[in-house]
């Protein structure tokens, strides 16, 4: 992995050289844990830091028939480095190979190919490495240029920790508005000092939180629009299931399908007036295996990927845009890379005076955030939306070591513009290109997070 | 943009200007006004020529964040003018880009860079050449080597002014079968001079509204299949839900469904007794913002893209393929390139004896007409189809400017092939791939216009 | 087409040459006649070898307009070749052509352009060489270094030609499970020489049919997952209308349905127990023009892309999970190529310890197996799975001549990977690149069918 690493035309080196390697980070959506990004965590191991939280990592062991004992199971922390490495020359074309190297070359400085026999050899290193001050959650990040991080919170989590940080902000996800329980109101009453008992006050509560994450520079709201999902309009009857709601009555089935429309509305009006970004992420189908889910708890790394109701979106949009607030600046994350284009065009449906990219298509996703799956947003958003307002890439990550895929993202970004180059698409002007590469890499993530200053 | 503009190897260079560049051009499908095509209309600036009457560039100024009032609003036409010039840069990637460009160039020839700082030079250069006679609708028409242009008319249009124009022929829109009126059936009688009073009445009011459009040299027939289409089969009691029609009676929605199947099956015999071409688009969802459609009307640009029923279209065909006219010659057109391969291969699926390609794929549509959506079309019509079958571009415009598009596409086209020879799929001989370019850019059309002649 | 037809770098030149070219082939789904692959059967003409049994060529011809009487009708075998001779200049561009070149490159070493006008020549030429021992079905087979071919039979077929046989296994198809009638159920009993009363003798019947399958050496089942198909789970009905079935009552369609996915988990389970593989193709719509139905039955090459219930088939793997023998090495084909992404990223959504790949994508399938659905394939198992235990290649096909495929897939797998050298995606290590080649092109499929032994 040399300097030139995915840079194949002389364009993408000085693209990638003169532009956009030196430019902040700004990962508006991650899933960083508060102790490593506000305190200083030290790890006990590598195994703890590289691969235990990882569900990438544990997707792919399993891929490749490890056991589970030595992926989340009782086996050592260095049994599971060891069975990592063991299953790494097996993921020759999968992203995690270029993440992991990338890794352990910006992070550690580290060189060695990454396989059973070197499994000792890189244990002991990397970990006397992480004795060492510099390598603590805090030194580590250091190293990535980050100017804005926003681990998503949700509503009822303490986020006193995130006002003493200069570049760590929460995000708020809005999950737990879905399905929402009574415990969920009781605690969100206690957060919000309120006591909710009517759907004004309801709401007040929320607005209140929304206050708060706003105060501790929160500017991302995140939604999970997963396989499945349905928007429903306002049929004029929420004010009455919300009572009931509150009231601790259990809701019909289809009653908490309406409020939970109602409460999306909600939330994305709280965006609006406060001039945050929407996300909503969709398309994820997150029962497959109950075993593994058992086992491994919700987020382990099965997921898989679903429909889009893109009627669902258009409606959804169609109905924020005849409320009070409009629609808030909204980024289109789609897990499926068969509905690029369909959400890329409607982002084209709705506008707003002033507001470029009112609606946007997000970066590649989740299992879609490799080589291909980032040229296919690429090609998407030019080809049906403005690259030049594109919002560019984010993590979505829960390690630290993660923010490496910002550069790989910047490199497969130059790569994708120096192919386009030599077919003609592009002209070969390098400034107004790297004006270009500018802008994604940077400025309109860091103006939606209100840090561009020029 | 050079002469060579997207051909990046020898092959393309070739192929483009040995075979494709000088070939007339068939236009069998856009939405030109009468007005500029058999009139000889002169324009009062650039603003309404070029921007004022495009919902492409609405669409993008609209992403661009720019004032309504700029774009469809009140200001001047100079104003649009310069929101448009402003917005351009930001554009890049896009393909209104390169159209844009090569409109100025083609049509004007005119190579000054699009901003906002050339607002005012670009006002004034183009605008005084307007003021020439050589800028005449009718003139600028001939600089594209038009044989055959077939702006869409419907069934109760006036469609007497064809007859004198040599190279324009109406096509007939079949949209207002769809959800079928009152109104529609009373002009329907005045226009083909039937007493509309029976089912059989109104269908032979319908025959003779296709002789009309056939002595006015009309040979394509389209028909929009939007998202949530789905087809019905015969049930035998449509004659029964005719009559109520006919009779002034509301229908219910169920039975309105029903009906709208059975005139589509009607207009395709129609088609197929004529030898028409009947064109299906598919997959427009037009329903996306309320406040675009109730502003700037149902053709804004703001439309979005759907799903396609394929179960439906595959049932519609067999249905005709059992009826007296058989299957019309047929072409697919979808929005979502997520169906290029359903599609494709649903052309396969149906033959008729001496009828080749007698349901093909399209060429890429409206929103995906670009660099992008071309070779997605291109690489499935080759893999899964008959490319030397291919009927190939149309603009489906309401630009006069919009001609230049033939020649993108045909530079796309080259390049494709080039790229396919280098990688060895296509052999590189010019003769049989010359033959193949005149095919896909003028025969297979022609022939489908009844125009061509050897 | 030169020997390095399709090899456009040098590392793929390498590859091919140094890796993929000798190793020898694993078809492990093929639908060859026993009396072509047991016995020695000599062809009659090159019409009967080429032409008149294969549906691929059929659709072709009917794309091109050719009349049925000469692809399946009443013509004489000399009018079909000439018929599809005549064709063939039109397929530029369609995989059809690079096959047919191929087939009569290696088998016949014949290099004659295939057109009408050397029909005659090509007819004489090729018969002659019929005419001759080497050309019996044995013997073309024999120039494939076939290691392993897998026919597939129903659970009803005679199977005993088989254990006489090597190279030759039979595969078991499972489509009769579907809609299982009275008659499959006597057919069975008799078969398996067990008296059918009741769910426990149906069932134990059913394994004993695996039993005699897997004497014969097979390793791989599979079953068609139609555009339509939902998956039911066990609603603890089912012993029920086991019971009702076998007494000859006539099901509810509902109960049909509910029986379909219970037989399909009964068959699931005895692959899991001998360790076969299941292939799931998925998204075929078999009910496209009735006509052609009637006129060349219903594998006649007119069938359709549709939908896959991706939600279907995560449930039913989930089921599978909780039962005794767990979910057996599945292999899922997808006909659409837009579901390549859902499909890939499911397969990593369920796992067994010391099972790799244990649900992995299969090849480009049907019309998907050409250059760009192989690459597209390749692409979304690298990005989201294991290539590295990718099953290859299957020819799925009725034809013996259709071997060449192997290598038409080999080739553009060192294509592919050659340009993701260039592109920087894979490190240009002829070793471990050689050895992923092996594994893709032999080896994972070798292991499948119990061949490979190191």
């Amino acid at each position: 992995m040399n300097e030139n690493f995915l840079l194949d035309t002389d364009a993408a080196v000085r693209l990638y050289n003169e532009y956009a390697r030196d430019l902040p980070v700004i990962d508006y959506h991650n899933h960083l844990s508060p102790d490593e990004v506000l305190g200083d965590y030290r790890y006990e191991n590598i195994a703890e830091l590289w691969i235990k939280g990882d569900p990438y990592k544990h997707r792919a062991m399993r891929m490749c028939g490890m056991e589970e004992k030595y992926i989340t199971g009782r086996a050592s922390d260095f049994e599971k480095f060891q069975a990592w490495c063991a299953v790494f020359p097996k993921l020759i074309g999968n992203p995690l190979q270029h993440w992991s190297k990338m890794e352990l070359l910006r992070v550690f400085d580290i060189d060695i190919p990454i396989c059973r026999e070197n499994a000792e050899l890189l244990w002991t290193t990397l970990n006397k490495k992480l004795e060492q001050p510099e390598y603590s959650s805090k030194k580590i990040l250091s190293k990535f240029n980050i100017e804005y991080s926003a681990p998503c919170m949700t509503f009822n989590s303490d986020i006193s920790g995130f006002e003493r940080d200069s570049i760590t902000a929460p995000s708020l996800r809005g999950d737990d508005m879905r399905d929402i329980t009574g415990e969920f109101i009781r605690m969100l009453g206690k957060n919000a000092d309120i006591q909710i008992n009517s759907p004004e006050t309801l709401k007040a509560a929320i607005s209140k939180r929304y206050d708060a994450f706003h105060k501790a520079e929160c500017r991302f709201f995140d939604y999970a629009v997963d396989d499945g999902f349905t928007y429903i309009s306002d049929d004029g009857k929420n004010e009455e299931r919300l009572k009931k709601l509150i009231n601790g009555e259990k809701l019909l089935n289809e009653d908490a399908l309406h409020i939970n429309s109602e409460l999306l509305r909600i939330g994305a009006q709280e965006c609006a007036a406060r001039g945050w970004v929407m996300q909503l992420h969709i398309g994820a189908m997150r029962y497959t295996s109950s075993r593994l889910r058992k086992e491994v708890g919700p987020a382990g790394g099965f997921a898989g990927i679903g429909t889009a109701d893109v009627r669902s979106i258009a409606r959804m949009l169609d109905d924020l845009e005849s409320m009070d607030n409009g629609i808030p600046k909204t980024v289109l994350f789609t897990l499926n890379p068969a509905y690029n284009e369909a959400l890329a065009v409607l982002c084209g449906s709705y506008s707003k005076d002033g507001a470029p990219a009112l609606v946007q298509q997000g970066p590649a996703w989740w299992w879609c955030d490799h080589y291909s799956g980032i040229c296919g947003v690429l090609e998407s958003v030019s080809s049906f939306g403005i690259l030049y307002e594109f919002i560019g890439m984010t993590t979505d990550s829960r390690s630290v070591l993660s923010f490496v895929r910002h550069e790989y993202f910047r490199r497969v970004l130059c790569a994708w513009l120096g192919r386009k180059i030599e077919e003609g698409v592009f002209e070969y002007d390098i400034a107004s290109l790297g004006r270009l590469v500018e802008r994604i890499c940077y400025e309109n993530a860091a103006k939606a997070a209100g840090r561009f200053i020029k």
